[in-house]
């Protein structure tokens, strides 16, 4: 290992995305360390997945417990209903119920603090303005404010010459091109989940292939033409 | 209770600014909501000081746990040695090893969800940066830069009219300015810890006297002429 080599905090969900981002930084030659959250998420699958994408692309992982009592309102951590067989854009709102307030802000204000423990400047996020559910804090700008704050924040960044930077490789591809990159890079597909909400039986994890995310990662994969390992409910 | 009254959420650490700042949004007309953190801070009798202040104002207060693990590398958090009988500037550095990696960028973004999730749009932080001890992220640039972060983040600000604002009642004040605004709003001095390293004998808080934040507090105390509360250990 290069002493000089950066240390990049990657942003893992155990989603296509984040496992892609996590192959993507490891390919650019940063010392990747993997961040994920245990927020109570309703599809606790993906926390296991985001465990086996740190195993299976060998990198440091921290796990960090977030408390949810400031994390109501979210069909993802409430017992409100996943909506089936509609986009976001179907429903007449432009943002979904999925939507958690402030998900990304407290996620990256967490991979913040963990950088500059371990004196890391590059953080990886899988946000995608193309092909996304309308989250707010997945767009470009966002991401560019966060970044301007982030600059302002830390001793590391205003007493060093250095400045944090937000990667996020999969912004401007299609899931068609994030599929493709995923197939590149050899993610182990069969261990992503992205579903909203995913069955498990015995040891097998059953994507519900109904919900937006489900239906825009089959399609992405059908676009590139790739196979997709992981196995759909219906 | 009037139904229009905005609410506001106030970070509350349980010190003599936050209180202030709780008594100043109370005072403003505000519904004030009182979120604190527990993060394994080494002065945990803050967090007790939090909760009778909330007490005492008769506000709804939130405590929200957070996982520590992203948060190593402080003398408030670690056991790295609280330096005392020095001021910051005095200790060749200026930022001091009390302070806490990105701690206010993750309060301000646990604030933030809190505020979605109760359709509050004004957060109000005890940030100073007149007498401040060199904490990079409670300058003025640093908050307008998070507030502008903040409107792209919510749904509640992308897709409505309202903008969330950062409240800084203190930003401009003196030590002996806040000491006499804390005294003007009745705020239950004998109640509030600032010291980073204060000892409990009994029922009653002992704070050193010595660390940065009791030399800034006692020398407040004096310039405004009015008797604090708390009593020190010498």
């Amino acid at each position: 290992m290069n002493q000089n080599q950066p240390i990049a905090v990657v942003l893992l969900s155990g989603g296509l995305d984040s496992a892609t981002c996590l192959a993507w930084a490891k390919e650019q030659g940063f010392i990747v360390h993997a961040l994920s959250f245990d927020y109570g998420q309703r599809h606790a699958v993906e926390l296991q997945c985001a465990k086996m994408q740190a195993r299976h692309q060998m990198v440091e992982q921290q796990i960090i417990s977030l408390d949810l009592r400031a994390f109501g309102g979210s069909a993802l951590t409430d017992n409100l209903e996943v909506p089936k067989h509609a986009m976001a854009e179907e429903m007449g709102s432009d943002i979904p119920v999925t939507y958690v307030p402030a998900r990304n802000t407290v996620f990256l204000s967490y991979a913040l603090a963990y950088a500059e423990v371990r004196g890391a400047y590059d953080l990886v996020i899988g946000v995608n303005a193309m092909d996304y559910s309308g989250y707010p804090d997945c767009r470009p700008d966002y991401i560019a404010a966060y970044e301007a704050m982030a600059n302002l924040a830390l001793k590391a960044t205003v007493t060093g010459k250095k400045k944090i930077k937000i990667h996020t490789p999969l912004q401007h591809l299609t899931k068609a091109q994030i599929a493709a990159e995923a197939v590149r890079l050899e993610v182990d597909l069969a261990h992503t989940s992205s579903c909203y909400d995913p069955v498990v039986k015995g040891n097998t994890i059953l994507a519900c292939g109904q919900c937006d995310s489900c239906l825009l990662r089959k399609k992405g994969f059908n676009e590139a033409g790739f196979e997709d390992k992981i196995i759909y409910n219906n």
